[in-house]
């Protein structure tokens, strides 16, 4: 049994973690941390957890966590989750870490597109990128994984056959992504407000949202032959609680027929994976699940191959992906603890 | 291994069944089968199976089934389910009927509310009422078991305690319950279109509803003393896809504080089931769970006492609810197979 | 002309009195006043406004009001309201105030449910209720208007005709009542994020809500002969913007056909005027206007009646009632810029 | 007063023309037309006018219509209107039509991707085509409009100024596309049920919807030198009931800056019309009203502008731009009757 602790269990990917992994059954959950809500019973938060378990949230504590733990998760804000991480490393632990902090090998993009300072650079190198169906090797041997954002996993999974073969301008990238209200968290705000979200949608940080750099960064450098790959970037918020939907649009530098697109997908995404090729995608069928559907379409017209790419953001696009990387990384079923099909209807 | 056949899987109640019983560790699935669909692949209608599976659809086959399978569900609309249910029975298999076909002993509340014949009236007392927490001796020695309905499993059990205890008139009761879209079934219709559904909510089926009739068939024979309950039930429809609160008014006849009536209840659902009394009842709680929660306020004012009950009506209130039927009929832990949380956030 | 001044322009019933006073033709707006937002412009704060106005808004200052105001619509949370309606009274300004502060002539009645002390009792009489429907006589001479709560509005227009009868015994009554989020107001909360709202559903404040005051207090006094009613009265909140649906339960003390119950109805309520028996009320058609649609059912069974009402938690529940109440008070036409339809598909 | 009939009442675009023209003080409604409901009551497809009329709707008659009107709307399905709109125009009548059969000079376009034949060839040219923004001079003197879809008001209106300024490469023009439910008509279908919709997102018909070549076509014709325009279009089905948000992206070909292009949009569209720079541009603040809301970001770092464009499709979209064109046709003020602001909250 892996011992596990979870530390920032009341954001909402850390309890999507916890509900995911009190299934596991390779897994024992010894410690819940929450700066905010140490002292506090679970089902009081969160009363889903009634008459489940009377666990109580705990302050962060490193010597217990060293002593009792075999694997963190760290599921904190950006910024907050530099230090821990290192700390956490230190003692010897290893680390799924679900924040931006460590998923570029470059403190300057992290610092540009991010804002703030990275003060652990030197950890920077030790971690890998998370994201298995592109790393899977790396991953296997990985002590440290930084698990990826929510955009980039919809966005980078529907890119990568045609980046890998180099069969589109890699300056012509338009991702249109849109989003439910659980990626923005679960802090307080007007704009996330019911009244404000329901029955409408906007777009949001167009050209300047982070993830913009985590989808230019990895197909640019984890690729066959590294890239320059610039992309536009804009997310959009849709009144859905969960559930991404990504919409890329490419220009072709060669010709290829929508057979042999549909080869090459499912050559790269087989089906006893998490990726699968569909004729319609849409979220309500991925939505409480860790797969993600890509829908592949030639438009010959115009020479472009649109991508739609769907993912559950907290599951595929977090505590999900968390937990694939777990069971890469020990060597278990990369499926265990994640057979659930989307809950639909 | 418990050899398993649905019967009506495209159904909502029968697509959630097999979701849930894919994951069940003691059972094997032999056959889907749906008169509509037969031939067809699974994932042609419910896209959310693709790459999972290449199950097909097959016609009804009772001596394919017989000889295949130990235990049938039959998820099938009421009338359509009395045939094929006496059929199964005759050849010796096992039961779970979710239709309204088989919940009654006396044919007469059936005919009258539902509104068609009963061909096959000596099944009915060979029929176990399958509400686990009011009826589980029974429900261990059942071979034919008689799924409750949704509407029906949320009122009784926030009634049952009240009703056994005798602290209520029973003629006062008043059951005002809303449900979500996905308890009307699959069929297309104009009143389950999106635009007649979103942002609006309607009463419906006003003193006429066929639920009535199980809720005080059940309250009335099968509480301590026979009594003779009579309800006023309205259902409601509103814009969310899965759920049912339902908010229950009955006048005490005995004085009761709200510690008493907390005891009460904890006493007849204790932490270890699936029934939790809460603070604050909400759907978003339960649904994806087989939990039902119940809020319980004494109002001294008015000398009533009112419960909230909710559940995830193809949960508790079908599929799950079918699944722990099953569970208890073969002496297995009752949770098996049912321990996901809500789906929440 | 009526120069009218709004306070508290930046709720939700605030900015809906300005949308709908912007088209009355005897409107004239002079100032909108909001405390939190002085100095800002109006498309700032709701930017549906753009390009529309360059209003800025203002801070209240009472000589100001005084001299360019005939009309000043308060729409302030109550505790707030008693001092300024007070103070705009003494000036000589006709008021109609939104708030729960003067609805009762009893402070008693006031203080016991909404848990505050009132400073300014001897204003109590000075207002009249302004619920038109069943008030219209004494609003028609009416300087200082008390406009009604949302929840009592649906509640008491579908209880007046039975209750002025004497058909129903007064101790029966339940109201079930559904409400959008718009009716919690704009104040920023955890409960009222979309992710807590959206396909979700709960009961609050359980036999304690204030409205529960207000229904029994305007039933009792302003019938035909002065009576005793008490009502348990259970709130709810719905995944919607707007709407409010009110379920109301009452034991007949005589027998009545559905044909008297609907002629009845139609007696109380003309075709001509904002409140109509309809054959299936559902919030989508009354969203957007000021009408008021009820649906009326003898249940012979069980000796009840069960009457839905609906109404815009916005317009007929506050702003649109509000300019009724002005349309009355100013022998105008009573429809005068209330003719809008429900915005439905 | 102008008499006006409307041909196609009971679907959205007709029922939202009936709502608005109701209340426009320049027409008096002679006849509403629907061959499916002809001698039903409105009111009892539409319970929203329920005690607001009696009036009965009425099969085609090409006479009564001919002496009793002087203008026709005409909502019907595209190539059921071809022939009718000919009969109209044969007789005198003014005519707007919301279909897409007339916005073509060029009936090979149509063909291509209609994939139906246009019989009437000969009216083509008669036509103006009614997206006043653009061609208000020639919409002046029209007696046969030909209405613009909803998607390509978005769009064309977000594009316009690029286009005749010759900013961008008029092959780079990628549009992503959002709607409601409310612009896939009333037709009752399993993929517009409220369970497939809500909390989901989908993108349909790629590369291969008909409102792509509408803008091709528009913005290639009617700008200043003709242009050879292609464009990517995807839209996408939003669980909303009404608004259309496109999301624009294109290539510039020269520097601009930020402040250039918010006075280039200034220019086109002064702040007394429909069309609106905004900041943030969301459906919510033009959903009720004939808006449309802009908002336009220049991404130096990819030589792109992004634009943001939102309009109600069922106003701005369709019927209220058809009233526009009354307006505008009729010289009367271009905001009669169109003056609602979005109904927000």
């Amino acid at each position: 049994m892996i011992r596990v602790s979870i530390i920032g269990i009341t954001g909402y990917a850390g309890i999507e973690l916890y509900r995911l992994l009190k299934r596991h059954p390779e897994v024992e959950i010894v410690s819940l941390i929450s700066h905010t809500n140490a002292g506090e019973k679970l089902s009081d938060i969160y009363p889903q957890f009634s008459g489940n378990t009377q666990v109580k949230l705990e302050e962060y504590d490193l010597d217990k966590i060293a002593s009792g733990s075999d694997l963190v998760f760290t599921a904190l804000p950006h910024g907050v989750s530099q230090k821990i991480v290192a700390e956490l490393y230190d003692v010897g632990l290893r680390i799924i870490d679900l924040s931006g902090d460590y998923r570029y090998k470059d403190a300057e993009v992290y610092e540009k597109w991010y804002k703030i300072k990275h003060n652990y650079t030197d950890y920077l190198n030790k971690a890998v990128y998370g994201l298995v169906e592109i790393n899977r090797e790396k991953i296997r041997e990985a002590r440290f994984i930084s698990n990826p954002g929510c955009y980039p996993t919809a966005s980078i999974l529907g890119l990568w056959p045609l980046v890998e073969e180099g069969l589109i301008n890699t300056k012509s990238i338009i991702i249109d992504a849109k989003s439910g209200l659980s990626g923005a968290g679960r802090g307080v705000r007007q704009l996330s407000q019911f009244i404000e979200v329901d029955e409408s949608v906007m777009a949001y940080a167009i050209a300047t949202h982070r993830h913009t750099s985590e989808i230019e960064y990895v197909l640019s450098k984890y690729s066959g032959k590294e890239k320059d790959i610039i992309v536009s970037f804009t997310p959009h918020l849709l009144p859905v609680k969960r559930g991404i939907l990504s919409s890329i649009y490419t220009n072709l530098n060669k010709n290829i027929s929508q057979d042999k697109l549909n080869e090459l997908y499912r050559e790269y995404y087989p089906d006893d994976g998490f990726v699968h090729l569909v004729d319609q995608a849409a979220s309500k069928y991925v939505v409480g699940s860790n797969y993600c559907h890509l829908e592949v379409k030639l438009d010959s017209r115009t020479a472009r191959v649109v991508v739609i790419s769907v993912i559950d953001n907290l599951i595929k696009g977090a505590a999900g992906q968390a937990i694939q990387n777990m069971n890469v990384s020990y060597n278990l079923d990369e499926k265990m603890g994640l057979k659930d099909i989307a809950l639909f209807p």
